[in-house]
């Protein structure tokens, strides 16, 4: 068993790939068989397991999001009441409550058993920038 | 190793705290790091890890489901055909697809590595009274 | 701790049981209590806890999902940029992203802690047959 924490800075909405650290805290601590869990310490961002191939996916996603939840400033979403903190930060919640926080993964022979077009995101729905914290988990 | 199992009574749709239970129970059971995960045993209610600050946060939460996905009653649900359990019951099964069963989170030096806003949550997505079930299980 | 593999064949989208495989399994590694996690190793599917007994959930729930998300031939979706592929993978993409890639359930004594009406589901996004791979994790 190990655990470890890892920062991503980010600068606006949309995924950012995080595959090379959990890969590289896997490396570091593990050789056999064992299941790494991620877990994003916030409530307006969150993870996802997307393909790493074209980054238009990445862009048609975030963008589905986005019109399934606009943002405060639009009148489909006049019926928000938690408003205080900006127009994108209800929105954010509710992104964070579609996708998950956590995430597990086996690992096989000392690797993550990821798919051939899996990848490991952070999914920031904030406008400003944040530095987001995940801890990954390592359990035999 | 440590398994125990929690039950909550919910009267009506919306987010019930269950962190304190969860707290308690891993405070037994564990000093070191380890991983905690709740499931639950229904699929008309889920989970989720929100924000447990402003209430606004969970009423607005709900409000955005009960759009999404309105009760069977509402013209834009006409396609259901599940509606032998009433007009609430299809739709609490969509909404338990579209949101968490089972929540993993680390626990660091025995206490569980939340973010300081995340509280854990027991999502009710029917409107009659229920006692709903969750296991808790500790692993290292 | 154990790990296995199993597949899953698939002709359309739509909800597909593996519970007795994963039962199976556990039955054949644990005879006490553990933590099971099932996990897709693909982008274009996913993973369901639903309800076993009435099919016209599964039909409901597959129906949603189509209706949230149309195929890219539908006007609604015009602004899909990631279409090389067809017109049902970023829709699968999507949908991929608004449900579980991995579950995790625990076993009591050997048994998987399914509620009554909890069935285990691969959830298949694409509508060319496709093998789906899924490993099963069992940790202690």
């Amino acid at each position: 068993m190990a655990q470890s924490r890892i920062e991503i800075s980010t600068s606006g909405p949309g995924l950012y790939e995080f595959t090379d650290k959990a890969s590289a805290f896997v490396r570091s601590v593990a050789s056999g068989d064992g299941l790494l869990t991620c877990f994003v310490r916030h409530t307006s961002a969150s993870l996802l397991i997307q393909e790493n191939a074209d980054p238009d996916v990445r862009r048609d996603l975030d963008v589905f999001f986005r019109r399934l939840v606009p943002d405060g400033n639009d009148p489909a979403m006049s019926w928000l009441r938690h408003t205080a903190e900006g127009p994108d930060d209800m929105p954010a919640h509710i992104k964070a409550a579609l996708t998950p926080v956590s995430l597990s993964v086996p690992v096989t022979g000392g690797r993550l058993a990821l798919g051939t077009w899996q990848g490991l995101y952070l999914f920031e729905h904030r406008l400003a920038a944040h530095t987001r914290e995940i801890v990954l988990h390592l359990s035999s």
